[in-house]
């Protein structure tokens, strides 16, 4: 039988759905129907939910209910409704933090919501801007103002990387495709060596490379097995010879590569 | 005197991290230096991190530690060290949940990332490519694959929230920028005329926008008070003649925005 799960929030719920989804993928043999209830921040809407979930309740369908709510009154109201089906993030955590740091926590609503690290929002935007100027290909190359320059072949990782790194951490992350001419050699290209402390490299295995490729451009020499291996192998070369840190992209998604960049960074 | 908090996980802790500052920030009176350390998928890495923690111990600076780990033994380690002060998002609610669905826990690392849906890798990186295809003054215009279209002046915030929908939600988000000859009428551009029913428009204070588009031109007429008033004014009469869903922009962080839309488009 399927389990009715619900994410309530008076702000995104971005943080109480992924805590939902990690914890409840512990439980593969269970099956689950999830609905996200984002931006419940008045009464009427608090009043609305629990209806529905005392409804389901007296239908014996009681949901399992992940929330996050700053506001206390809102939690005791869902307690009530929901029982020991209830995981509410601040009601889990802020009465012990509250007893350690001697002091009563104040309601502050949006903080929740996923991001990466503390960075502006406006901080955000600008670092938008730049990966989005500096993306593959681009002729403006203002290496002096990056944070980070990501190198590697093409379709290794680095676009979607930069912008996540823009998005959630306010790097202003540019990125360096190697193709064919700088891979005939083992010298790094001429306008990356004075930049050398900010490369980080990305690989990827060659046969990933290859499937990724092939659907972009089918049948192409671009996406052959042949060239994907060639590329690879030239580059990696490349990224020993200068002591260039490098990231397997290959079974990692965008945000583990972030944080590896984020880690590698802060050293 | 300053806290030290330390965030710990198997893997990338990125929700454990925004669970540490969202629920720290309801302390603002106390001040706190947080310190990230992902990838701890090893003995030797716990256990340097608890030699660590208790050598803070015994300095009598104990830090508060917040942690995701899915394998059981690293939480009673991490829990011997840290005591009270250890804030564990398994450990909280993996228990209950076990009694709750009679079924004990599967250790599955990995799955706890701050991303906002099951959207899979693949098609996060297709909506991307899109994304930057159809990015504002494209020549491109393929919006019959388009999830959504977002429609509104520059600077409205269009570009940013496309490429989080596809970086998070998997969803192919195409964007038009409504210029002054569109403006200049009440009718929707005619290229939009056969997708109406995908539209979402962003709108924003015209204040916000002049500050804005002053950081981007300053003093062109572009960045002016008069010309952000005119069109802001213009394109909410066009939103409102269309009968298209509006979110304003101005106070809202990139991920309100999109959490926004991913409930429009569900209704």
């Amino acid at each position: 039988m399927t389990t009715r799960v619900f994410v309530l929030s008076d702000h995104t719920g971005i943080t109480a759905g992924s805590i939902a989804r990690a914890l409840l993928a512990q439980f593969p043999h269970q099956s689950f129907e999830m609905e996200e209830h984002p931006f419940l921040d008045s009464k009427d809407k608090v009043a609305a939910i629990v209806a529905e979930i005392e409804r389901l309740n007296a239908e014996h369908h009681p949901p399992l209910v992940f929330s996050s709510f700053v506001n206390s009154e809102v939690r005791t109201l869902l307690a009530q409704a929901c029982g020991s089906r209830l995981f509410d993030i601040f009601e889990a955590f802020t009465p012990p933090l509250e007893k350690l740091l001697g002091e009563a926590a104040s309601p502050v609503t949006g903080q929740l919501h996923g991001i990466g690290n503390s960075g502006s929002y406006t901080a955000r935007i600008k670092a938008l801007d730049y990966a989005m100027i500096h993306d593959d290909g681009s002729i403006t190359r203002n290496y002096a103002k990056a944070d980070v320059i990501l190198i590697g072949v093409s379709r290794s990782g680095k676009t979607p990387t930069c912008l996540y790194l823009a998005l959630h951490n306010g790097l202003q992350a540019a990125n360096y495709p190697l193709v064919d001419e700088d891979l005939e050699t083992t010298r790094l290209p001429s306008i990356l060596q004075e930049y050398k402390h900010k490369l980080i490299a990305l690989t990827i295995e060659p046969k990933q490379l290859h499937r990724i490729r092939q659907q972009r451009r089918p049948g192409s020499r671009y996406a052959s097995p042949e060239q994907c291996e060639w590329e690879v192998h030239q580059a990696e070369n490349l990224f020993r010879k200068h002591h260039i840190p490098v990231i397997d992209t290959t079974a990692i998604s965008i945000e583990e590569i972030a944080v590896h960049i984020t880690a590698e960074i802060m050293h």
